[in-house]
């Protein structure tokens, strides 16, 4: 068996968003047993100038999307960001997972070389090689969401730990 | 060029640290400018049960020298968590840099199977393949560390961006 871009993202993504989901479930909890309103949560940052739980977890959910996509050669799906409570952030994580279930290995494998142009607003079209848009680009900046997401919950008070973030 | 257990370890670790490290200058920066003693933002939290950014630092450090070292079947070496300054973070960065980058893709490149050893004192052994320990364990708590370092850092106002984190 030999290291494949298949199961570098797909189970990577996955695993990562039901747990980013199961978080998402304690804050939930969290906010019912303090009578905070549903869209608080959603709404908080760790500083005025970062972005909010909300747009972290969108953000996260596309970058999966988007790499295993691109990495397959296929369009990248539209999501609205309209989502302004947990229940529609977890609605959110869920479509994202059901979508990057869909991919197999067979779709996935031998991306390695294949060119990936990632477009962006500020800086034009970003150019990659698939394992570089992988390794250097989805897979970190997917990271950095996901846990910023844990980390605002959890400054928040909610009671979740690395556990929750590593489980699975 | 396929996928390889090197190329998903060793410039992972050293990009992410270099970066971290450059983080933690303009951490540095915001604490000279506001005349912030040298021992305050390492000792900075998100919330009280949390660790502090220095822990924070030590820990991502350890999962990249144990990962490799691991990978490579080698011995891992001890470092010491007695950090207190940012100065003192960045020297322990550099060492775990300069670990990590002794290491050659024949070293680290067929250990997909190679089985793993971590020892925990909560929870005893826990036993990996070797693409099971870097995918599942390594990597994700090493993000997890060097984000949430970040965060600390940037919920106190350090002028940083994510741009710092995704560099080279």
């Amino acid at each position: 068996m030999t290291l494949s871009m298949y199961q570098s993202s797909v189970p990577v993504f996955v695993r990562l968003l039901k747990n980013l989901s199961a978080i998402l479930d304690k804050g939930r909890a969290h906010a019912e047993a303090h009578k905070i309103a549903a869209d608080v949560l959603p709404a908080s940052r760790l500083i005025a100038d970062m972005f909010p739980l909300s747009r972290q977890v969108q953000i996260a959910c596309d970058h999966a999307k988007g790499a295993v996509a691109r990495l397959a050669g296929v369009d990248v799906p539209k999501h609205e960001d309209d989502e302004q409570t947990i229940e529609e952030l977890q609605a959110r994580i869920a479509k994202t997972i059901s979508f990057v279930e869909t991919f197999t290995a067979a779709q996935i494998d031998g991306s390695e070389e294949r060119d990936i142009v990632y477009p962006t607003s500020s800086r034009g079209d970003l150019k990659f090689k698939g394992v570089d848009y992988l390794l250097g680009f989805a897979l970190p900046n997917f990271y950095f969401h996901v846990v910023t997401a844990y980390d605002i919950l959890r400054a928040n008070g909610v009671d979740i730990g690395k556990r929750d973030f590593l489980a699975g």
